[in-house]
């Protein structure tokens, strides 16, 4: 098994100017969102890379990749009908092949040489299965996260199987459903916006609409049905993943993305300066 | 004297994707940088905004300025000749108002109630006269910034009549020429990136291009023909200008914006556990 496509979604109509959001990444450039996702996918082996966006934002997207625009096959959506629809929209592009995901308002920033995306597909092409990403989380974000349950793959380090999937559950829930053993207590595994998927996925996603149709279809749904009918693992990712899109989200992944590259110093010593100037007040001009 | 129109340049061919980058204010809302820029001059009671743009950005532009976008009237500068053309270009909107005038990559914090162009267009229309918001700023940051050299105005605090308008000086060529009384050692005037000009610099401009056409020229030169020819103030803003196209300049004026607002404690926390996650690093994730 070889991943060689990458699907990112940035059609939400909340979000439509996120990934044009300038950001310095961790080699000191400076890149949009959207270039930081493409790279992240490139660096684990992707070759072409489809972005499902809103009508009329392709200029402007394929502008902000700089070199890496030939990669790109954007993907219409063309009515706002949510996430999972978005996903959706890629079937024709990703075909038969088993392809990587990422969501378009998630940063994520490895901790070690590798990147986030190639530790995920790494482990894909190795254990020839689908892997989501997932990262330990506090039992109080549960409310922002889909999040598994599932067994320990023994032997293998931070790689577990998949056996539940539930979207946003409440504490309760996921006490009853979703302790993993070997987890802090009060901690579960969520997912962190970055799977490797087989296409079985656009086959289940196209059975869940219902009488309402897409808007009432959550992804995570398609999730829970990959993990009842083949083998889903989840690999816990030594790295963090910055919801760009939540509130400072863009503010808190410029300082994790400094604070861990090479202008580090630089940044905390004009960080401390701003501080003290707002300690100062005014007076300090 | 009344000022209801103001100039903003963002045509500049290596930032025509800054106004559109979104920050979040100090009110808690979101916005773009252009929509902070237009907020600021329609606090100070201006009414038309002309946008200097290059040809293709006003539709994406528009679009980030939200209810405002009725107030904006896009200037074309059919080619990249530099700032000083870029406010030329103004001419036929300006007429012959004297106008409020930001430049697009710098964002102003005010730290009194007061915005900081509110305090600049206050000053103008009592004093009936050209003035430039200037910061006492250190010797080190000379060669980032145009410097004036002039006498305190009696009996007005920050205010001052400008004499002498240097670009970029040397520190030798300050100590000769630009020495306030009053300041700090070592601190001179610099340009605050806001001005309110009457539409005499208009004149002046068109005379400025030699040989070299409108490349060599720089906008302070307009702005000492200013001074040689009419009363043209400066005034110490309260507040501080962050130039959001510097390297990092996006995240310091976010820190900036939310160590100053309602979001203060919020922002904080964040931080710090970014800091305590960073040097637990990837064993504390």
């Amino acid at each position: 098994m070889r991943i060689a496509k990458a699907v990112i979604t940035a059609a939400s109509p909340k979000q439509r100017t996120l990934p044009l959001q300038c950001l310095i990444d961790r080699d000191g450039k400076e890149k949009s969102v959207l270039g930081i996702l493409v790279e992240e996918t490139l660096r684990a082996g992707v070759e072409d890379v489809g972005v499902v966006v809103a009508p009329g934002d392709e200029q402007a997207y394929a502008r902000v990749v700089g070199d890496h625009a030939g990669r790109l096959h954007f993907i219409q959506q063309r009515d706002p009908l949510g996430y999972a629809h978005a996903v959706y929209c890629a079937r024709e592009f990703v075909g038969e092949d088993s392809f990587l995901h990422l969501v378009g308002d998630h940063i994520a920033v490895s901790t070690v040489g590798k990147g986030c995306a190639q530790q995920l597909v790494e482990t894909a092409e190795t254990q020839d299965s689908s892997v989501s990403a997932v990262q330990p989380t506090r039992e109080t974000l549960l409310v922002r996260y889909g999040t598994i349950g599932g067994q320990r793959v023994a032997g293998r380090e931070g790689l577990y199987r998949i056996e539940t999937v539930v979207e946003k559950p409440t504490p309760t829930e996921a006490e009853q459903r979703l302790v993993v053993s070997g987890l802090r207590a009060g901690h579960y595994l969520c997912f962190f916006g970055m799977h490797v998927l087989s296409s079985s996925v656009f086959r289940i996603l196209e059975k869940l609409p219902g009488a309402d149709g897409w808007r009432s279809v959550v992804f995570s749904q398609a999730l829970a049905g990959l993990a009842a009918q083949e083998q889903y693992l989840a690999l816990e990712i030594v790295g963090r993943r910055y919801d760009v899109g939540a509130r400072y989200g863009l503010l808190t992944a410029q300082m994790a993305l400094a604070l861990s590259g090479s202008d580090r110093d630089t940044v905390l010593t004009e960080l401390l300066e701003l501080l003290a100037v707002r300690a100062r007040g005014s007076a300090g001009k």
